[in-house]
């Protein structure tokens, strides 16, 4: 299968981190570390091989592909021997960047977005696309009546005024566009039932939301352990302290308060009851894309006995997305040419804020996700 | 079932908190939080009543039992309020307390043991007794040719010399009295051929090692974290530092070096590789009870940029180990009741160093654990 | 000097520490450990002595003081056994607590707050008393024209309404009584033109604000640190989570803000400039009074190289004040007695954000405060 | 004054940094972050200008220096920018580095190295020349009867076998000649009566030992921190995990506890009496220069309530040690240039181990510093 990837917000951290990476395994210069895709029990024949993989995006941004690259190296978050190495590559990439559309209705934004997607895929004769949105998070977007349903939002797009939040708006024109699309954010994407019944009209598949990278990776597999052991977690607090764009977008309270609510559902999901405390998100701009998170947990042992445990994740967030964007990619272009279609619930492993009624504990998600390719057949 | 639980180390901390919790229970004073059979997905009928166990045991030191509670609800181990509120029946369980025989043949040591224990058994009219070794962990014992076999064992015990480390002659004791045993620490104990011919022969069940309490727990949940993603541990360094009476056992560099090796088997285990770096254990007189484990794990992950992890565990030992003994003995009393007999590899959640070729990641420990007591059915 | 100690918040955690803390120390049942006054290069012959200290107080709430200090030992605040043995004493105490007087105006609640501070110096015959506020943080006050000098002052207070936040009319009600004051807390205290005025006319020293007792005493020594060793601290940002009385008072914005401005201040003090990051304060309930500070600093060295230091403070917030309350009571009837009026900038030592112009590195504080002693004269 | 240094372990990672650092600042391409002697407070027109620094060395290795700036950029000690910039400049210095001399006799031996610094010195027309010590840390020097006296050692010295270790054979031949000599590793260096007096002969100044970079630092403001406050420390425990050179060589048991020796040391001095527990150091080559600590301190508080606090430094060691070999070269420098003689005890800011009976707490030692500077005269 010749396969796109699209990227929304396609000169950032994570889409540029994603693309070196991709670019550095065709070239045989890399190994596939952190890509859950390449662990022995879950490779999959029906996956695009990474080496098939063609990547394209829109940003408002206008800093050169090459230029971004060279920011992270420098920052540690690739190596600079990749970087200079992978230069032809990266430009044929930046070829292949749009500028994001913007046109007189949210209708005729949405299908410039798609004729780009479109030419993309005619330009490369891919067989399939894939939208992945790697763009800053957005704030909860407010709700609108022609989220309802397709034809009042077909209605309404025509109309002036914002009726979809951005990552909706891509998500419609991936729809129309026949791609699958994934939200690696916690943006709205394609949460609205007129998106879905786009998605279920088109046969097309959709996953999210808001990457797994970090802390919540973290609590997805602590709190299970408190539970197995009967052990009563009382307080459960995190402060996340960040630099990169992300941080900078989270300043914004609401987008702050929509990256919390997402942090802490683990939590009474898992626990099956929600212990106090918070989780906050401060930015700081020496801290970079080196993300610190430190939490604390209360908990009450046998006869009430009082103990704590604390850890401190400092992890390069981009570095921890990437392998997972491709991952994601890779999936939803197999699941769309399995013919499956709307939200893949399987695929809760990757997120802090999965779609479905799904297990939060990691490892029954891992458990999931295995089933999940084994069923796509092919087992290398 | 009517059921006796016999301490070895009856007077430690360990024992006098599982003493202290299950006369709580019994009188309704508190809740098993922290005891894994408590769980509503674990909990079976076949399980002898919280409120159905006897204590005795044996012990080198005479502190009374009252005495001991005291000094750990000073500690903040337990707290006092149920010190005060038990003072009857913990003098009724140092009733049955007895010490340490010591004869002129390590044979005649263990007829000894062993009238002790059928003495407990018929003052109660128990219906099964279990063997629970807390007492503090062994030097590594050196290897002896009459370990091989039940005949040789027998014929040697009856000489002069110390053929068999004390856990291993409790556990020779507690099969011949017709009692299961569980080891809780790194000792020898019934691991040894001419053991496991004696339980087999005398149709009993058995389980360990080394409990799993505080830094081990949080690696066996980890490590499979790091798996699942893919990511590259390049190392994982730990201390623990600790202050009761296994901390300063611990300080002989026999006993250390057998515990930090059950504490790094499970990241080669789970892992699939060793990475770099050792556990230590140190002995600080001021921590008590409530030991301190700090880890320091770095990673790699997409294209080799390095992350890290740290935790710092404060956990209160006796009282993260009291109510798995007390899970433990419900367990391997069920199991000699349902006729199961020899090393119990089902319990290996509950065990830093387990018997068999088992999972070292904690929730498939877990499934085997809840498969196994769905086994013995009377699902409550 | 027959001495006496008013708190106001007399019933809170914090006194109650204190008072069981000098109780002791005259039953000769503990040593002064973490008082500061009695560190052998401090103790000076010109402080009152511990045991001829006399306490009394005014509170809103009515817990009997024994019952409070039973709270305190149960959450391992103070040992049991102290207040067992001092049941008799703390009555006595407690029969010199008054409920906090409200009257009219805000003038004849003042008078009644000065005829109980007479009372009890009259009824225990003492040469001086000294009313220390402990009580919970207030909300940042609402200037005032009347705050400017003494006339409008008095005249202001005669009206109805509010003239003065609670923690400056205890101070008003102390002057008036011929009373020192100290404000261990960050509420507004002494520190108006009027206030000053009136200490000014009556001879009277004070002393404040904030006592600092954790993240900010570290941030005193560690600060100049990095100034000293030249390097350049980019980031510094903390969290405080913590539960006691003082934790929910906290939760008001208001509060809160007072108190994290009074916390960032030291850093812009001792480096000469302000590095990026904020101190949040959240309250846990659970935590109770063993407040958990972390903090992450992250800093340049040589060429720009980044690195970071990171701690965490888990302290028991009165155990830790209670000994400076005794040392501020000490220090400030003997400045009363050696015939010193107005700010006492030498005590900086002891706070977050001390009065007048002064050296916020904990060591020339330090030496400050020695040579304050040393003038009171006396060296023991 | 043109001045040289002189560094033994020329293409270690201490050595290089400094190299790259002095050559930057010269550039103008770096700011001297971290380096002491460019504080306000400190800055001193008697200090040789940074620009008029000259650099040479022995080294047993033969790495090229730019070759191991590519190293130790690529590992995010020093910025690759720098180490592009300065490829002409490095190159220079590299003619100026010699192989550590080797001879049949010590005699012969520190003749040699006594030749090369003085051939040094006139290739470059340098008023003055100082020897630095930073190659690896030696096991501790078994005790020999030449080391008591000049004479005696002289004698030995032209015998077989090994009179002197290392470090201290190259202050042997730096003395005689007629440079001074600071060492910066804990190796026992100038410390001998035999060197004291060649030193006092030729009037020429020396400073040790063991550079306070990272965990010792944090100390001498912490543990005094608890000193002033009357707290009581309980234990405080380290574990410091380092990949770097100094990290191999300190596997070595010899040179391990050598060096843990000097770290504990600081807290005795400090706090007036030695708290429980140990420093460990451990080497994991994944780590390599960012060395991480951990500290835990123990406490108790008024009453004898217990607290702790914990601390982790992820430092770069080589950017850390590099601008305070700049510093103690320039002062020592300067030192000989004013006629200062024997052990410069006024250097103990710098050093774990200090020389003399000297203030372990920084900041008064850091008063000592900016005194003997002032002494120096020209303040700039």
């Amino acid at each position: 299968m010749r396969a796109g990837i699209w990227l929304i917000g396609a000169r950032g951290s994570v889409a540029t981190t994603s693309v070196v990476g991709a670019l550095a395994l065709r070239a045989g210069l890399a190994e596939p570390v952190g890509c859950v895709t390449a662990h022995p029990d879950l490779d999959s024949a029906a996956l695009p091989d990474f080496c098939d993989l063609y990547f394209g995006g829109h940003d408002v941004a206008t800093v050169p592909l090459a230029k971004k690259a060279e920011q992270l190296a420098a920052a540690g978050v690739v190596p600079a021997r990749l970087v200079q190495a992978l230069g032809a590559e990266l430009a044929e990439v930046d070829a292949d960047l749009r500028p994001a559309p913007e046109a007189a209705t949210q209708a005729a934004t949405a299908e410039a977005i798609a004729r780009d997607l479109m030419r993309f895929r005619t330009r490369h004769r891919l067989d399939r696309v894939v939208v992945v949105n790697v763009a800053s998070t957005e704030a909860a977007a407010p709700p609108h009546p022609a989220h309802a349903g397709l034809d009042a939002l077909s209605a309404a797009l025509n109309g002036p005024g914002t009726v979809l939040p951005a990552s909706s708006l891509y998500a419609y024109a991936a729809f129309t566009a026949g791609c699958g699309y994934v939200d690696f954010t916690p943006s709205t994407g394609a949460r609205l039932p007129a998106l879905a019944e786009l998605a279920a009209h088109r046969g097309l598949p959709y996953a999210g939301h808001d990457g797994k990278t970090g802390e919540t990776l973290l609590k997805s597999v602590l709190a299970p352990m408190f539970a197995m052991r009967n052990l009563a977690v009382r307080s459960w607090s995190g402060v996340n302290l960040l630099g990169g764009g992300d941080g900078a977008t989270l300043v914004d309270p609401g987008a702050n308060a929509a990256k919390s609510a997402s942090k802490q559902r683990v939590l009474r999901e898992t626990l099956g009851y929600a212990p106090a405390g918070d989780t906050r998100i401060d930015y700081v701009a020496d801290i970079g894309d080196f993300k610190t998170a430190w939490d604390l947990v209360t908990f009450a042992g046998f006869l009430g006995t009082g103990m704590c445990l604390q850890f401190t994740w400092q992890g390069c967030d981009s570095a921890l997305a990437a392998p997972l964007v491709l991952d994601l990619a890779r999936i939803t272009l197999a699941a769309h040419e399995a013919g499956h279609t709307g939200p893949l619930e399987s695929l809760a492993f990757f997120f802090k804020d999965p779609m479905g009624d799904v297990d939060h504990a990691l490892p029954a998600q891992w458990e999931a996700l295995r089933g999940y390719l084994a069923g796509l057949g092919g087992g290398r």
